[in-house]
């Protein structure tokens, strides 16, 4: 991946989420200071800092404050402010424990999280706390203390009307454009599902990228529970909400060590749903090679664990696992998956692959209803056109056109067919290459980037027949699409000789 | 602990250690990164930087750059530089190795040394590369090669003159101050020993704060082969020379977590050891309540590391346990422990626990050198004047005056008794407290601050006799240091009634 990009500089100072000040070492003998210990600085008003020492770069009796500091500590350049040592948060101690192996409390690991949000944890402290977890773990009392105490970072929405249903998709595979399909034919049904999705974190595009394509996601609190309540149903942005915030900051730590604990992701997760008050939930776990979850042995231990941490929670989790190993569907980018999605509520039966998982995901949610035979019931829901109306309630409820038609949704007007060049069966999809060619075309920022596969596992190709085809917005990143696309060939192509075994024994 | 003061404010912009720039989020999605990823940014010349991504504080178009990182890609406020995102370093990817528990090769913990070392790696990475180590550990093999490469990021001295002689203590034991008397008995048996001592890191006063207060510590590489060579030994500061310079970047990160992996604490003291071409070593482990080693089964388990550790380095390694319960000797504190120190090499024949530790210490060496009846024999040295003739030459070879006497020290000018309030045996001296108050009352940096402590453990007090005398260099800190005392008392006195048991039933 990776385009360069020409961008004007600013000289700045930095980063009031970590703010440091720079001491010389024989004032930070005198205050009894090390590298990266706090002091609390105070000049009209108080303010915690860490310390960077020197003995070149700062003068003695000056400490040198970032503005944002200078300000927070109600003092200006020149001024005089008063610093002392101030000791590490409780929390580093309850960190540690961690990194003992010991279980924790319910109110240290409330601390931790509360000291994370409010910016009390230095990286290097949040770091330790990640690796920790990832290595030593947490029991299911601990994870759901922890859950807990995320939710509790943020706001808590109470629906009246009860129960509130919740779907939840553990992601990493392509063309997963099925949230709208279901929440349209759970609230067609009559059960209450006030959906939240995010954006693309790693992936080409999140639920919440293709469904702005055609309404807004951006929803308060209020508004997600009045539109619920009445109509149902929406599929929301949750970011624009304040539900466990801390998650974000959390992310921005694990992210560089290409880590995701079990404890904090599970944590992550059910927070949220916690947050935003969810009765039942339902969780895909996608699993294939290539996407989070490789194996059904894997899967099912996820799906233990998130039973288990729901029952913890008072809630009724129940758990699909589904196939990953290529794309769902043919679409990938926002506005071809917007018109995928639209035209099976139109009424296409096509691809299968999304009407299926579509219709099992809403059924497993009407049986949990006790609505019985879920799936076909769905499937009636979906056919009968009951899904799309409702459909269309939640998106002109969500500023959306009431005229909306899939068509509306165009792919990227700079395109290039990809042929195969030699005939053969589709041995393998590579969700991570499709995802880093959609990309490289500007998904998820450019709406009518992303692929069209025409040919799924499994399926029989000629020689000259079209793979896939790229969408973009502009020709240089057309350009840099088919470059990735040639480096890593999302698709493989083979004769159905897997492997020839011979008699003639090897000399 | 912890004294405030009065400070001059400055405004300035960060960190060189770990540059970050502030791109806007769109901008992010452009170029493909996230928070805390590397981007390689080029002006008239390249360097990396961490991302820190904002959608308000930064316009779309912009990269904001602390005025270093301006300088380092040769680039002024408002020209234009071309951003590209810059994969983590491989060794990223041996931490995470590290992280599951594997063990690493001698590429792989070379590659993290080095990018430690170039500031390659941030300090999340660094964080978590140390939780790692302290919960995954390191085996003898690992640990070898990772003081190695510890040992090559620094210089490495060869001496003409061999065997070269070391000694090392792990410290934790307040009024250690045995090692001029070490070096000059063994020096003045005709074995070389160029130690390197510290300074304080969280003691009240290191080896090379109170040799400092009658000779020069600080000497360059070739000074201490010259003047080892010569004279036979010096008791200078590491800290002068670049030897395994990448540790101090560990402490660092090391400090604020409150751990010391034992794979980085051995690696760091032997790295020093190779670095300065150590082929005898002698290292004391002081062990009792309140040092760094608690009892004598984990004292052993140092001493069979460091012993194997010095197999792998081709090192002969030996080890003394000694005790530790309470501060060696009388004084505390810069001054007051050179008096101590010098006073014994003068003929003093007190405090006999300064007298016998060295002269064990010293023993082991000489028997390490092939010299039988060390102990007796290094006695015989210090009781000749033998060891103060050598300890003069040392003291002048280092800038000392050669009319050096102990009463040259003198304790600070201000001083206070503190009185036993009743009487009693002297049950427990607290080492943690003791160092408190003498750091309180201005220990290493004011060189007449420390304690003279008259009772050791199991002497009898009288109420009104005097338990231990405060010195402080300005009345401000004596205040300070009293009112330590009086919170944390550093000495237990009691009858020697222990526990009464009655024949009477509890009811």
């Amino acid at each position: 991946m990776g385009i360069d990009m020409k961008l004007i500089v600013k000289n700045y100072d930095i980063d009031a989420s970590e703010p440091t000040v720079l001491l010389h070492d024989n004032d930070c003998l005198e205050i009894g200071v090390k590298e990266n210990d706090r002091v609390s600085i105070t000049g009209s008003r108080s303010a915690v800092a860490l310390v960077s020492r020197s003995d070149t770069l700062v003068e003695e009796g000056t400490v040198m404050m970032p503005a944002a500091l200078l300000e927070r500590c109600g003092v200006t350049d020149g001024g005089e402010v008063n610093v002392v040592y101030c000791q590490n948060p409780d929390s580093v101690r309850s960190i540690r424990r961690k990194m003992d192996g010991e279980k924790l409390s319910k109110e240290e690991i409330e601390s931790i999280v509360t000291d994370i949000l409010n910016n009390k944890l230095s990286k290097i402290e949040i770091s330790a706390w990640l690796t920790a977890l990832y290595i030593n773990g947490m029991d299911i009392d601990e994870i759901a203390d922890f859950t807990k105490a995320m939710a509790n970072t943020g706001d808590i929405i109470e629906f009246e009307r009860q129960p509130v249903f919740d779907f939840h998709s553990l992601g990493g595979v392509p063309g997963n454009k099925i949230t709208p399909i279901v929440v349209s034919i759970v609230a067609a049904a009559g059960i209450m599902i006030p959906k939240l999705s995010s954006r693309a974190i790693s992936s080409a595009c999140g639920t919440s990228d293709f469904v702005e394509t055609f309404c807004n996601v951006e929803m308060d609190a209020d508004s997600l529970k009045r539109v619920s309540e009445e109509v149902g149903g929406v599929f929301a942005w949750g970011g624009a909400m304040n539900l466990a915030p801390v998650d974000d900051m959390v992310i921005k730590i694990e992210h560089p060590l290409g880590i995701n604990p079990r404890a904090q992701m599970l944590a992550s997760i059910m927070s949220k749903k916690v947050a935003v008050g969810a009765t039942h939930l339902l969780v895909d776990i996608p699993t294939g090679s290539g996407t989070k979850v490789p194996t059904i042995e894997v899967a099912r231990a996820y799906a233990r664990d998130l039973m288990d941490l729901g029952e913890k929670l008072d809630m009724h989790v129940e758990c699909a696992i589904t196939y990953a190993d290529q794309p769902v569907g043919n679409a990938v980018g926002p506005n071809l998956e917007a018109r995928e999605c639209i035209r099976i509520l139109e009424g296409n039966k096509h691809p299968a692959s999304v009407v299926e998982k579509a219709c099992d995901c809403a059924g497993i949610i009407l049986e949990m209803a006790g609505i019985p035979n879920g799936s076909a019931r769905a499937r009636e829901i979906l056919d009968s056109g009951e899904a799309h109306k409702k459909f269309m309630e939640i998106v002109v409820a969500q500023g959306g056109r009431p005229d909306l038609k899939s068509d509306d949704l165009v792919p990227g007007q700079y395109s290039e067919d990809i042929i195969a060049t030699k005939s053969g069966y589709i041995h393998s999809i590579h969700n991570k290459d499709v995802v880093a060619i959609a990309k490289a075309a500007g998904a998820p920022n450019d709406k009518g980037a992303g692929l069209m596969i025409y040919l799924k596992k499994g399926q029989r190709v000629e020689a000259g027949e079209k793979l896939f085809t790229i969408y973009a917005d502009n020709e240089a990143k057309l350009r840099r699409a088919r470059e990735t696309a040639m480096k890593y060939p999302p698709m493989d192509i083979e004769g159905m000789l897997i492997k020839r075994v011979s008699s003639v024994p090897v000399r």
